[in-house]
C-alpha cells in the first residue's frame, strides 16, 4: 500500500492545476452568470489531452487510468465545477466510442473527439427512465442498413451545442437486454432540441431535452453488438461516478481554501473570526471530510483500474460519500462567510449550487445505496 | 397548556392562506427569475393588514401578537418565501416606528407604513459590522436640529425600492450605548444606492448597499432617546428571528407538500416511488422535523408575547432550530425529486436557495448558539 | 394556544420533582450497579398516585391526562430513568385494566394496582413477534370458563418480580383480529420465568422471558371482547410512546444539568472548559434539542388527550424525535465529561445506557417512521 | 498510489485474524462480564509478536511499520476491542522504551516487554491534566542517582496488573519542557493503586489511579534527556491515535458482519428484515463509512511511516473521523438488532460500550479538531 503520487502523476496534476488556474477559475463566475458554454476553452483543454484522458493511446487519447484522471479532474473542478464536469462527460463518451466501437467507428469519430474538435453528449436518461434506466423507451427500428430512431432524452449535458451524441436506444426486447448504443451526428435530420433548462447550477453547460423523430442512423454507428448497450452504459457509469465524485472534491477543496482565507481576514468583535473555536472546529471537520472523500474516490478508481470484481460497489460508495460530504463542505463554507456567502460576488453560493447536482447525477445517491446494499446482502465474499 | 388555535387565529390563518395561494404562489417563480419586487402585491398585502400585524391598533395596525403573526407569515411564506420575508422586515420596521417613536414621528410615518403606501427598509448591518452589530460605524453628528449622517449600510432588503429607512447610527461613544435609531426618507439628499446584489436567492426583493454622504435628518426623526437604538434593535431582533424562522416553516411545508405529491405520482421500476421505504422514511423525518420546528417557533413567540424574561433565549433557539431543520427539509425534498428537483420548472431548488439565507440573517445561527450558551452558563435560574 | 402550566400542573410537577430528588436520584446509580428492582420505592410512588396517574378516579386513579402524566414522568425520569420507565409501564397496564376491563375485573384488580400493592407487567412482545406484534403466537384456547395458555413472551419488564400480567394472546384467527387481552396472576400454575436478562442498561428493572405451559386463566379475566386485544394494545402504545419519550426528556435534562455544572467547574488550559466556544455551542444545541423534543411530546400528549384523529401520527413523531434527540444529548454530555463521562462514578454513561433502549421499545424508531409515512402518503387531509 | 497489500501484509493479517478468531472472539463477552484481564492470552499474543509489532528488530520486536500494525490491530480488535486496545498501549510503551531508552534501559526492559513476559502501562493523564497534558503535576525530584516521585496518575490502563510503568513526570519547569519520561517497576515501594474503576466498557482491562509517594526511581531509568518527555509523549500519541482508531475499525467491522447476518436471518412481517429498503440503506451507509474510516487510518499510518511533516494532522484527522464513524456504525448495528441489540447475549451493546471510549482517549475528538484547525489556519503550505 502506498499513497504517494508518481512523478508522472504529479506532472499531470501540475499541468491541470495550471490550466485550471488560468483558463477556468478566472471565468467561472461569468460563465455561471451568463450561462456561457466555453467551447473555445474546452478545445484548449482538448489540446492538453484533458478530453481523452483515459481513452487509449491507439485511439489518440492519453491512455491514462481512472486514478490519473481523478487527479486531473480534481484540479479542473477546483477552477470551474460545471466545465470540468462537462469534460468528464465528454471523456466518458469518447472512451465509449474508443473502447466499444468497431475500427471503422473509432477511425471516424475518435480523432475529432480526442482533441475536442467535436464535443460529445451522453444520452441515457429519459423523462420516465431516470433511476430506472433499463426501462428506456427511445426506439431504434432496423430499416436496411439504418436504424430509425424515435423518442426523447432529457437532462442531456451539452445538448444543442455538441456535435456528437452517444445514445442508448431500444433495439429489442423490453428491459436491459434490448438496449444498444449508437453514435449519432448531433445535426442529423429529425433531431430537435428543447429549450435550455433553467437550472439551479451547472450553468456553464447547457442542458436540453432531445427529441428524435424518424432519425436515420447507420447500423455501422452502433457500438458493439445489439443488446450490449446497457452493459456499456453500466460500465461507463462506474467511471462516471468516480468522475462526478471527483468534481465534488475539487469544488470542496476550493471552498475550503476560500474559507481559510476568509477566516484569516475577516474581523468581528475585534479579532479574526478564525480565532473563534467553533468556526475552527467546523473548518477542521470540513478538511477531514474532504480528505476522507478523496480517499474513497482514489480507492474506487484504483479498483476500477485493477478491474477488481468489487469495483462497482466501491464506485457507488465513493460517489455517495464524496458527493454528500463535499456538498456539505461547500454549504458549511458558505455559512462561514455569513452574508457574503450568499451573494455572487463570492464563489461560495456557486459551489453549493454546482455541487448539489452531483448527489443526483449518474445514479442518485439513493440508487448508490441500493447498489451497495444489494452486494452486501447477496455476496458473502464481499468483505468491508 | 393548549395547542389549539382560537377561532380568530383560524380566521387570520385562512385569509393569509387565501392571499398566499392567489397572490403569491402563482407568481413566486417568475419574481425569482426576473428579480421582480412586487410592490403592487405588497400594497394589497397592506390592505389585508399583513404589513402591520403586530403594530398597535392605535397606530393603525392589526394589534395582534407575535404568535398570531407567525401563523400568518407561515401561510404567506408557503406562497413566496422572499416576498413574505420582506413583509416581515416591513412589519418589524413599522412596529419600531410605532413602538419607539414619539407621537409626532408615529403620526408622520405610521399611516402610510401600515397600509404599505410606503415601504420600509431596516438598516443595521454594515460591511464590517455583521454579527458584531454594536461596532457599527455610520455616524450621525448633531448639527442644530439635524443629524448629519455619513457611512454605509449593506445587505439592506428593499433598498432602492423602499420609501423609508429605519437605521441604526452612531450618535455617541463606541459600543452599543452610542447607537441611536432614526427614521429617514429614502430619497433624502446624499443617500446613494449601490447596484442590486446578485444573490443565491431572495430574488423577489432587491438588496443593496446604502451610502450616506452628509445626509441631513431632523433630530425629531429619532426613535426614543439618544443611545437607545441598540436596545431597540435587539428587541426587534427577537421578533425578527421568529419571523425569519417562520418563513422557513412555510417554505418547508410547501416543500413537503410538493414531495408528497411527487412521491405519489412519479413512477420508477414499475411503481410509485412513494412505495420505496427509504423514501418514505425520509418523508417521515422531514414532516417530523417541520412539526418540531413549528413548535419551537410558536413557543418562542408565545414567550415574546408574554414578555417572558427568557424570551431572547427561546427566540434564538427557535431561529437556530427552525432555519436549520427547514433548510434540510427543502434540500431533502429537492433530492426526492431527482433531476427535476434541480431545474427551475419545479420550485424545490428555489425553496433551497431562498431558505438558505435564513440561517445567516438576523444573527447567524452561530450567533444564536452564542446567545443560548451564554445564558445557560451564566444564569442558574434558566432551566431547560 | 398557550404554553403555560396550570397551577395544578405546577403542583404535580413539584411533588414529582421532590419525590424524584429524594427517593430516586440518590439511589439510581446503586440500583443500576446492583440490578436492584426497588419495590419499596415503587410502593411509595404508588402512595403519591404516580402508579395510576391517568387511571380514572372512579377506579382509584388520579384521573389526570397524558400531558399531566408527561410532566410527572419527566421529573421522575430525571431521578432514575429505569425506575420511572417501569412506572410508566405499570401505569399503562393499570389504565388498560381500568379502561377496558369489566366492572368485576376492575374491582378485582384496580385497588391493588393503583396503590402499587401489586405491580404489573405488560406482555406483548414474543421472540418472533417484535415489530410485527400482530403475528404473536401465544395461544389461549377456550376450555369451559377458562382459557388455557401456551407460548412465551420475551423482554417483559418486571417479569419475575411483578404480581400481575396484562398479556396479549391469540384466541382466534391469525392476524390482529384474533388477539385478546387477559389479566393473569403472575404466580398462576404453569408460568415459568427465564433468567434475568443481562442488558446494556435499564438494570433497575428485571427483564425476563415468560413461558406459559397450560396456564389456566378464567375467561372473566379478559379485557373487553375476544379479538379486541390488538386494538387495546395499539391504543396503549400511543400513550406508551409518549411515556417512553418522556423518560428520555427527563434523562436528557439531567444530562444537561450535569454538563452545565461540569463545564463551570472543570478547568483545563488554565480556564473553565465552559469558556471554550466549541463546547458552548455543543451545550446550546443540546438544550435546543431538548426543548424541541419536549414540545413534540407535549403536543402529542395534548392530541391524545383531545382524542384527535391524528394523535397516533403525532405520538409516533414525538417518540421518534424525542428518543433520538435525547439519546444524542446524553451521549454528547458524556463526551463533554471526557474520561469522567466513561466511568460509573458519574451518571453520564448510565444516562446513555438507559436512554438507548427508548429508541427500540414501544415500536422501534423505524416502525415510527413507517407509521408516520403511511399516514402522510395515504391521507390527503393530514396536514403537517 | 497503490491500495494493494503486500504478501507479507496479507500473511500478518491472516495470522492476526486467526489469533483473533480463536483466542479473542470466543472469550470477549465473558471477559467483559467478568472484568477479566486475560494475561495468559496477552502472553500468547506476545509469542506471536503482537506486543512489539513496530518495535525495532534489534530490540526484539517485529520491526514493522504503523500501517502493518494497523492491519494487525484491526483483526485483533474485531475479536475483542478492549484486549486489542490494551495490546496497542503495551506496543506504544514498548516502542518508547526501545526507541528513546539508552542501550542499558533497552537491554533491561525490552526482552521481557516484547514477549509480554512483562506487561506495561502508559502513564500520562492526571486528574487535572487530561486534554491539557502539559500541565501535569507529578514531580520527580532529583536525589543523587535517583528521582523521587510524588503525585498521581489516573485512567491508567492495566494499572495494578502490569509490571512496568512508562510515566511522564515533571523534572523541571512548568509546561511541556519540564517533563521527562521514566521507566518504573510497577511494584516499586511507594506506589499504590486505587480501586478498579467501574467503566461503561473496556472491562477486559483494569483501569486504576496510581499514586506515587516518595517513589525512588534510578535516573538511569529515564528515556532520553531531561525535558524530552513531552516530545516523546506527543510522538507516541500520533501512533497511539492510529492504534485506537484502528480498534474502532475492527469493532465496527465485527458489528457490520453481525448486522449482515441478522438482516438475513431475522424475519418480521413474513420476510427477512434485510428486504426492507430503509434497513438496507442503513447497512450501506455503515459499510461506506467503515471503508472511509479505514482509508483515513491507512493514509495517516503511511504518513507516519514516511515521517511526513503533516503526519500529526493526518493522525488527528484519522482518529477523529474513524472513532466517530465507527461508534455510529456500532450504534446503528445495535439498532438494527432491535431488542436483541440491547442484551448481552448479542455483542452489539458491548461493541457500543467498548468503542465509545475511543472518542475520548489519546486526546478527545475535540482536541483532534484543535490540532487540525491550528495547522490549517497557521500553515499555508498545508494543503488538503
Amino acid at each position: 500500500m502506498n499513497f504517494e503520487l508518481t512523478s508522472d502523476q504529479k506532472a499531470f496534476q501540475a499541468s491541470a492545476r495550471d490550466f485550471s488556474l488560468h483558463e477556468l477559475a478566472p471565468n467561472a463566475a461569468d460563465w455561471d452568470r451568463d450561462s456561457h458554454f466555453p467551447i473555445d476553452v474546452l478545445r484548449r483543454a482538448g489540446e492538453m489531452g484533458f478530453l481523452s484522458i483515459y481513452t487509449p493511446e491507439e485511439a489518440g487519447g492519453m491512455g491514462l487510468g481512472r486514478l490519473d484522471a481523478s487527479l486531473i479532474f480534481e484540479e479542473l473542478s477546483a477552477g470551474c465545477t460545471a466545465t470540468a464536469a462537462f469534460m468528464t462527460i465528454h471523456n466518458m463518451a469518447t472512451w465509449m466510442v474508443a473502447g466499444f466501437g468497431s475500427d471503422e467507428v473509432r477511425q471516424q469519430w475518435c480523432p475529432s473527439l480526442v482533441t475536442g474538435e467535436k464535443l460529445a453528449s451522453y444520452c441515457l436518461t429519459e423523462p420516465n427512465a431516470g433511476s430506472d434506466a433499463a426501462s428506456l423507451k427511445t426506439t431504434a427500428r432496423r430499416d436496411g442498413c439504418d436504424y430509425i430512431l424515435n423518442g426523447s432524452k432529457c437532462f442531456i449535458s451539452g445538448a444543442g451545442s455538441t456535435d456528437v451524441l452517444v445514445a442508448m436506444v431500444r433495439t429489442g426486447e423490453p428491459g436491459p437486454k434490448g438496449i444498444s448504443a449508437l453514435v449519432i451526428p448531433a445535426d442529423a435530420e429529425g433531431i430537435s432540441y428543447g429549450r435550455k433548462e433553467d437550472k439551479m447550477g451547472w450553468n456553464a453547460q447547457p442542458t436540453r431535452t432531445i427529441t428524435f423523430e424518424n432519425v436515420r442512423v447507420p447500423v455501422a454507428n452502433r457500438l458493439g453488438e445489439e443488446g450490449e448497450g446497457f452493459r456499456f452504459a453500466m460500465k461507463g457509469l462506474d467511471g462516471g461516478r468516480i468522475n462526478i465524485a471527483t468534481c465534488s472534491l475539487g469544488t470542496a477543496r476550493a471552498a475550503i481554501e476560500q474559507a481559510r482565507t476568509y477566516l484569516a481576514e475577516r474581523k468581528q468583535f475585534g479579532k479574526e473570526i478564525g480565532s473563534f473555536q467553533a468556526l475552527q472546529f467546523k473548518l477542521a471537520d470540513m478538511a477531514t471530510n474532504l480528505v476522507a472523500a478523496r480517499q474513497m474516490v482514489h480507492l474506487a478508481a484504483a479498483k476500477l483500474d485493477a478491474r477488481d470484481s468489487q469495483a462497482t460497489s466501491y464506485c457507488a460508495m465513493a460517489k455517495r460519500f464524496a458527493t454528500d460530504a463535499c456538498f456539505d463542505v461547500c454549504n458549511d463554507a458558505l455559512q462561514l462567510h455569513g452574508g457574503y456567502g450568499y451573494i455572487r460576488e463570492y464563489p461560495l453560493e456557486r459551489f453549493v449550487r454546482d455541487s448539489r447536482v452531483h448527489q443526483i447525477l449518474e445514479g442518485t445517491n439513493e440508487i448508490m445505496r441500493v447498489i451497495i446494499a444489494r452486494r452486501l446482502l447477496s455476496d458473502d465474499t464481499f468483505q468491508v
